[in-house]
């Protein structure tokens, strides 16, 4: 095993646990949104009802009205698939080390968004991948420039989050998706679409995944139920052609059985009793107002020099600095000033500027997000 | 990725689902004496009471208090450990999995008891490892032997699991557990130790853990809350070294995030309110009456030329048949008779006969037992 760098995010989020900090830094969902009675009621109907099958082991494959439940909700989202084309796991994170454990060995390269998530980095450097950044416009990954990155790398396959990325909050469009896919086929490349923020859509039209146009049989769809439910249940899955999808399951067997046998069931009920979408519903909305109310008070506060992205979704939105701009001294003034948020260089697989910070929007209220953005302005304006 | 071998026994589970099927085949303890009441009280409680932090993201080491209560506990067990030593994982089937992915690139030794638990087997061969059998005789692995298998193998680690051995049944014995203890602080070897099972002993009297001995921090200690609450709640735990704890923790975090915040919470409380060890001491007996009954139907009706172990715990007892015996063929006329078990052969590492069966006795009632032994000593009398 490689070294591994230690995951800025999470050393940060334990500094910033005291609640007069205000933290940007996290991905954390909104918990006052948590649907924590439905939950509840939900785990007693589990044990209530055939009890002990919810604490037995269980199939590797997933709990099966609950795959029955994911390919219906895939169908929704414009992919067809068949319950057994889906596999859950121990979140959408178990996808990344799956995939990284079937595709990689040590020296092979994978493809990224630049910049991507950490913790996709930290997946596959496990397996002593290397990266190569695929160039990245204001609207997401450039599929013009991927047949010649093919050709130089021979990549085992591409990483890419399409909808709110993480860390930029930006969305491919339909048209370069679709492009994505048909490189993906006429080249015979892998493609892994993370898709965690697709249902937290405020603002604009969904557009679908690029597994939507996968004929070929290239494309692996990750999701999960960490923002539609809670990230505490661990319950994610990915919906993947059939050869690969054996491999993957033979993997998440000996990585750790099965998911939980107890949250799949108690997803299950939960998604199957009252109305769950319009709590996506809720949760979207608050989602909006809070990315509103950070957009206002960032162009009323922040100096000239500063840039920041417009999501459409999602839970994070990403500034550039000027060029001279040192984030990491920034986060460490800005934490004295009980403000804090994830500066960007550590989501750059390759070289990239110092100059950027992630901000996270869903896990404060809008008074805590006017006063934290107030706080990191008054900051920037000093430098 | 190397090719990995399908299991075996989750094939067969799949086919004796069927109730009329009495099988001796999986590793299931017995769901009727699941804490179902207690933990869906737990569950309750866990929700009424700071509701949310149980759904949202947590520390990839795990749940403080959980952590805290595992450390008293391997105290209990005879392992000094401050709750900064525990890992929380996703089973401890995960401990597995990461121990690998820290130790293992392809090609590396692992030496193991032969035959050895069939999932680590799968766990490491995802890091394209070898395996090394340790020479083993009817109380376990032979110590004197690894001095050479070292010169010879340069291992990576040593995997064992010293109470009630999956698939054997067998203790180590406390001489050899401390030699062994010795000889990884001599040689510099680590020491995978592998405990699931040692809490469901019915006969004799504890051993303490290699880790125990283990003053030159060479000793990796695993251990579940399946066999003590349930499976389904897939939490494990690991006791390591603190540079080997780093590691499994960056690893751990890269592989999903952390094990469900809402399962840890749950046993927690589980663990904490009412009398968890009387519920094992209840789980103890029924599997030593469990164990009797199949022991006694065995001697009754199996017909010369097969022995079996006489475990003091656990869930499971290892037959060898007649040299000749083709254990494989035999499961194909036995499931045709309605009654199912392990062929031994998946559990050997390297090559070794096709004489042998695992039966498991934890997961069927005193009645079903002795009906599933006649049916089996009947087709074995017809050979």
């Amino acid at each position: 095993m490689q070294q591994l760098r230690p995951s800025t995010i999470r050393e940060i989020l334990k500094v910033t646990a005291q609640p007069e900090v205000i933290s940007f830094a996290g991905g954390l969902p909104a918990p006052e949104l948590f649907p924590v009675e439905a939950v509840s009621r939900a785990a007693q109907a589990v044990l209530a009802d055939g009890g002990s099958n919810a604490l037995q082991y269980s199939e590797s494959e997933g709990y099966g009205p609950l795959r029955e439940w994911i390919a219906t909700e895939m169908a929704r989202r414009g992919v067809r698939a068949s319950a057994q084309d889906v596999l859950v796991t121990t979140g959408s994170q178990q996808v990344l080390d799956l995939a990284g454990k079937a595709f990689l060995d040590p020296g092979d390269v994978v493809l990224t968004e630049n910049p991507t998530y950490l913790a996709a980095i930290q997946a596959f450097q496990a397996m002593e991948a290397r990266f190569v950044p695929v160039p990245t416009d204001a609207i997401g990954l450039v599929p013009e420039e991927i047949p010649a990155l093919i050709a130089q790398h021979r990549p085992k396959f591409l990483y890419t989050i399409p909808n709110f990325q993480n860390p930029t909050g930006v969305t491919l469009p339909a048209d370069r998706r679709e492009k994505l896919a048909r490189i993906a086929a006429e080249h015979g490349l892998t493609i892994l679409e993370d898709d965690p923020y697709g249902q937290l859509r405020y603002r604009g039209s969904d557009v679908p995944p690029v597994k939507h146009w996968d004929t070929a049989g290239r494309v692996l769809y990750a999701s999960t139920f960490s923002k539609i439910i809670a990230p505490g249940l661990r319950t994610g899955w990915v919906v993947a052609p059939h050869e690969v999808f054996l491999k993957l399951l033979m993997l998440k067997q000996a990585s750790d059985l099965h998911t939980s046998s107890f949250d799949q069931r108690v997803a299950h009920v939960y998604l199957t009793s009252g109305d769950p979408m319009a709590h996506v519903a809720k949760i979207r909305a608050a989602y909006g107002e809070r990315f509103g109310v950070m957009d206002a008070a960032l162009r009323e506060e922040m100096p000239k020099g500063f840039s920041w992205t417009h999501p459409e979704g999602g839970m994070f939105l990403w500034i550039t600095g000027p060029k001279e701009l040192d984030a990491l001294a920034l986060l460490e003034k800005a934490v004295q000033r009980k403000v804090a948020f994830v500066p960007g260089r550590d989501f750059f697989p390759g070289d990239a500027g110092r100059n950027y910070l992630r901000l996270n929007f869903s896990n404060s209220t809008p008074e805590r997000i006017r006063e934290g953005v107030h706080r990191l302005a008054a900051l920037c304006r000093e430098r």
